[in-house]
């Protein structure tokens, strides 16, 4: 029998708990499929006296995550701490350094430092693996790396944030608010107490990057990434989008393009009878577009501690197993510099909520307005939606004037809305959500 | 740089002539990924004449399979030709006995004689890969045997038959019968010219015995699968099912239950907001439960050349990388002998149509039938389905009658329905379609 491989898990939360419980309830199918025992020797948290619901007995504590990362009796670091400074990136540093692999969970630290430790895991010649990383249970990280070489990737998409996901799908299902579904989703612990970096599209953005890495061979970019969070879409624009065969998701979405990649994160409309419009919940999804694949979807469960743990122990086989391979896919010395394209010169169809004065002439003056930029119109909608009671916006004399455009560009849209609101025809400012036929 | 890796492609149909186009296209990005180049060297196929719009000028052509198999410049065996027996087993044996690896798409090999090709490559050392063998570009092998070791996977489902889902899907959103479905299939090259090998179930049946033994680590048991094919659906099945909330789907499912193993595979009603629902036209899915991961869905091409050549070269590169798994996951000679649940265990709810005589006293009749077999009722339909101009039973005088159960098992509805057509209600026999809830 081959040595055992033995594990320091840094960070005891949710997650942490999960791998320690199921690598010990699963010990003898792991050890059958690898042919070693893996077991955890070492861990650290911030507090020792919690009581995890994990047997922790038998296992080494140590004060940081830089001292376990340090322990000769630790094989492999996983890393569960999260952040993408401090201790986390300090401890996989030096765990690298000293020539071990490492598993994390943790997208803030690989969406800003994902080429720097890779080029640091290949240089030691271990795995650096982050599976967990992006929508939890999913294994969309080793899809892109080992399942697609036929595939040049056109286009990756998803919906990779629950929260935001179970917010939207309680509105449209609910017809609720969005702060009412907020402060539910808190209530049930789907939420943090700060929601910002969820609701305001940041954890998609992380995730996405990532991603758009692997698809694309190009090198990690989160900081030119296009983002919209979900606060301000209203139960009308959910009420309307369903009228019109549409729902609304929160998704990212990386595209390949004649200007370059295109990384964007916002509310989007798709067509109800996509895969990912049926993704309702918690739950997540990543649809991929390849040259010989085709059209792939995965959905998953997105969080969770069981989920997580499941991406995290399929790390650690890999690595038990000895396949060392380039975290990105190919050698992150390799990965390019990728050209962005802005996010003004994104071409698609678009969804523009107006509250209009009602005077007459104002729809023919904004459609005017449209033609100008070459905008054409799909469809106008200026009823009251159904189920709609009374008008949400500031002026009871304003009413909704909904236009669906073919496919323009971003630059378009935004002269052409400069236009109309200098002509002083709304009540407030204009929703814009872009569409996604595919 | 490492040596190149030489392939033999054994046929050289759609799936055939597509890897050797697209190893070619990528030869960069592949040679990029592994470090050494992805040569194809030798072919072989029935009819040298035929153009296939590939250049296989410097490939050497081989009389037959056996032949390419044992050219000393073959690394690695791709065999295509399809057929559990014959030329495409016998090769798949030669170039095992002779230390290579092989990638296969014969589902029909695999299910017959898995577990001993399994064994024949591991006792060489050498890979056995057959991810193209099912769900066509749907990395549904790889997942199974790679990303899920913290589950115990409990059940696996699927649409697994692109021909079945686009007749029934056609049905539904056409309202057209079987047989015009069908017919139309056969034009656009979606079904065969004998098409009962898809249609019938069998297919399906191949490759739910592959998942299964990869989901529950046992021997690839093909023979004990129940099979039902689609045959038999009628429209008003797809109407009455879409007034119910339900879509109609051949499933292959697989399940762990107190009885044993459970394989069936037949007409299923299938809630349509579930995942699996949403699957329509010649796309495949397959869902996976499992303890840590939750549930899973991929959903991709499940045919077409391309689609079918993105697995087949995924697993070249995985040879081409010097990677050697266990075909099956664990050692082919540790997959456990299943222990079969019969199909009269099965446990479930059940749509049942019967055309019935319209006589006073018929319904409460029936369902005292089925109270004797403590089945209880969800609900229970007599009106004339939506649609629906004709009665399309034998004697005008018979109306429909559509009962709907609570989970009950399948031993009971059998009896019960042999009660109920032994007491002369029925003017035709009964139509019966499993529900799935999940």
């Amino acid at each position: 029998m081959k040595s055992p491989l033995r594990i320091g898990v840094a960070g005891l939360g949710t997650v942490g708990s999960a791998v320690i419980r199921i690598v010990g309830e699963r010990a003898a199918a792991l050890e059958a499929s690898v042919g070693r025992p893996i077991i955890v020797t070492a861990v650290t948290a911030r507090d020792r006296s919690r009581d995890r619901g994990v047997d922790l007995s038998g296992v080494r504590w140590h004060e940081n995550a830089l001292s376990l990362a340090a322990d000769p009796e630790v094989d492999l670091f996983v890393e569960l701490i999260g952040g993408a400074d401090g201790a986390a990136r300090l401890a996989v540093e030096a765990a690298l350094a000293a020539g071990k692999p490492v598993v994390t969970a943790n997208k803030a630290l690989i969406a800003a430092r994902g080429q720097d430790l890779a080029l640091k895991a290949e240089a030691a010649g271990v795995a650096l693996a982050f599976e967990a990383a992006v929508a939890g249970g999913i294994p969309i990280i080793r899809t892109l790396r080992e399942a697609l070489p036929a595939s040049r990737v056109t286009r990756i998409s998803g919906i990779l944030n629950g929260t935001c996901n179970y917010i939207l799908s309680r509105m449209e299902e609910e017809g609720l608010s969005f702060a009412d579904c907020l402060a539910d989703a808190k209530r049930l612990g789907y939420a943090e107490a700060d929601p910002t970096f969820d609701i305001g599209g940041f954890d998609t953005a992380h995730k996405l990057a990532i991603l758009a890495s692997l698809a694309f061979g190009t090198r990690v970019d989160a900081d030119s990434i296009y983002i919209e969070g979900i606060a301000n879409i209203e139960s009308l624009d959910l009420a309307t989008a369903d009228e019109l065969g549409y729902r609304i998701k929160l998704l990212g979405v990386a595209t390949r393009t004649d200007a370059g990649i295109e990384q964007r994160v916002h509310p989007t409309m798709v067509p109800k009878r996509s895969a990912l419009a049926e993704v309702m919940g918690v739950t997540n999804a990543v649809a991929i577009d390849g040259s010989a694949v085709g059209e792939l979807t995965l959905v998953g469960p997105g969080a969770g501690g069981d989920a997580t743990a499941s991406a995290v122990i399929a790390d650690i086989m890999d690595v038990a197993r000895g396949a060392v391979r380039a975290p990105f896919g190919i050698s992150a010395a390799d990965l390019e510099e990728p050209v962005r394209a802005p996010i003004r010169t994104h071409t698609g169809g678009y969804y523009i909520r107006l509250s209009v004065v009602d005077r007459p002439g104002t729809a023919a003056a904004i459609a005017t307005r449209m033609a100008e930029q070459d905008i054409s119109l799909e469809s106008i909608l200026q009823r009251r939606p159904k189920g709609r009671k009374a008008l949400e916006t500031a002026e009871d004399s304003a009413v909704p004037l909904v236009l669906i455009t073919h496919a323009t560009t971003e630059a378009a849209v935004r002269r052409a809305l400069d236009a109309v609101m200098a002509d002083g025809h709304l009540g407030c400012a204009p929703q814009v959500i872009r569409i996604e036929k595919e």
